[in-house]
């Protein structure tokens, strides 16, 4: 078993400009989160655009489907924005690729205190090898599928819908 | 689908005793974990005594099994010390439960950094919901049978064996 | 030898709101961060509206002022923005108050990895205890005049000036 | 004004070794520790063999004390272990070097939530630039002279005496 792992941005990835003074993207986290995470099984990392989901166009979302589409792992995490999870899991849905696809994200940035990047990624990395082909959402230590999911932005969290 | 977590102890929960000035046991971590992990599957958190593994005695072992034994739930995830995951495995194993059982723990504990430990939990929380029922260890982001799997000390991995 | 310590926001006290998706203020990190410290001089803090520095008004540093004139330690740590601890220095050093006021704040909020606000508040507390009375800006591990001192935005670092 | 640190060793820098499973010294993590500090003042960091403070002896005191008088620098940071931090100090002390010497650690260490370390190296940073010559040991946000001070071992904390 192997995984592929697209990092797409997302709150997950954000990082803290000091000169800016905000938040924003910069270097993916995600080389640095693979080693903490000491996974043995193999982990192709691929980075694409580093966006805010809420910003991602049809374009970004079909350079995801490529992506996935490309793969040589039938076993797919992508670290996404949680806002629009839904939207791109509609596009790999449709494309019925044969592949277990997981996204993921997080609802505190990697770098910040408390976050559940990590718990995320790891759980993501589970169902992705466990799962049948499909599209999922995994966040809150559920899986959904991917037109049966919905974030509830007042509570901060995902649920059927 | 609702969760079981069992805290055992292990290098995962390890605390630094500022007066002793060494690590050892404290009140469990898991509650701020579980709250960090932000997850809305109910997951019921079972706290036995927290021991090392290699510390860890026949009556130890039965006190888990014990546990599993009575659980209304039938994916359990047990945080446990790495050194024995594979005897506490066996006994587990053989008792033939009928539920998803899966063994976890961390290299590093969760309160030093670059811990892999809320990736571990998230990773076996995942499996836990997807796997058929029957008793794994997963460590780095792999799964392994409880009858085929070994650590090797020298690396700090685990690998079947 | 006591201390006041008054916080009043900043990049410091910065919280991540992950309902809202963006870095404002919550509680005050102060009373966790001086439990941290493990501090046994006596530290009476006292929390002023946690404002941006930016958004600071000639009120806002009466009030800081008022806060400084009526302590009655007279080693007094500000956690201030970065962006105008030259403007609210002038206005407590202009009041000659015969106290030892220390301005310090951080580059990166206190709960984003890699801060200084850790080493920032240590440095100012030290600081506080130890120069005669007189209005400083703490920062970088240097102690500049409150008159003698400018942000330089681009490298993100305190010089004299 | 410019800055010598002495790495000694001590809880401040102790390294979780994950093979090992116990805590000891590996690469000092003064420099990221300094890099992070974002110090504009000039800071020579010498690092000397990395000890537990009760296995100093004699020799890697003498060790200690050549390294403040060769030191181009007169304002010297020793990150020490605390529970010889009185008798490291009155080696240096008796040696009268002009110098000020500041003696500070950690109770827990670096690497480990919640620890003092970078309070306490920014609190010594900030004294060894303001207290006229001699030798003292910084903990617990207080200043005190190598010939009255001990470590209350019972509290965790350092106190006349």
């Amino acid at each position: 078993m192997s995984l592929r792992i697209l990092a797409t941005g997302g709150t997950f990835d954000k990082h803290y400009d000091e000169i800016a003074g905000k938040l924003g993207f910069g270097d993916s986290h995600l080389p640095a989160v693979i080693a903490r995470s000491r996974m043995t099984v193999k982990a192709a990392l691929e980075q694409l655009p580093l966006l805010d989901s809420l910003e991602m166009q049809d374009a970004d979302r079909q350079r995801v489907l490529a992506s996935c589409r490309a793969s040589a792992e039938s076993a797919i995490v992508i670290i996404h924005g949680t806002d629009t999870m839904r939207e791109t899991g509609e596009v790999l849905g449709n494309a019925k690729l044969g592949k277990t696809i997981i996204l993921t994200g997080a609802m505190i940035p990697y770098e910040i205190a408390n976050s559940d990047a990590l718990f995320n990624l790891g759980f993501a990395c589970g169902v992705a090898q466990t799962l049948p082909s499909g599209v999922y959402v995994a966040m809150n230590g559920q899986v959904f599928g991917w037109d049966n999911v919905q974030k509830n932005r007042v509570a901060g969290v995902f649920q059927p819908g």
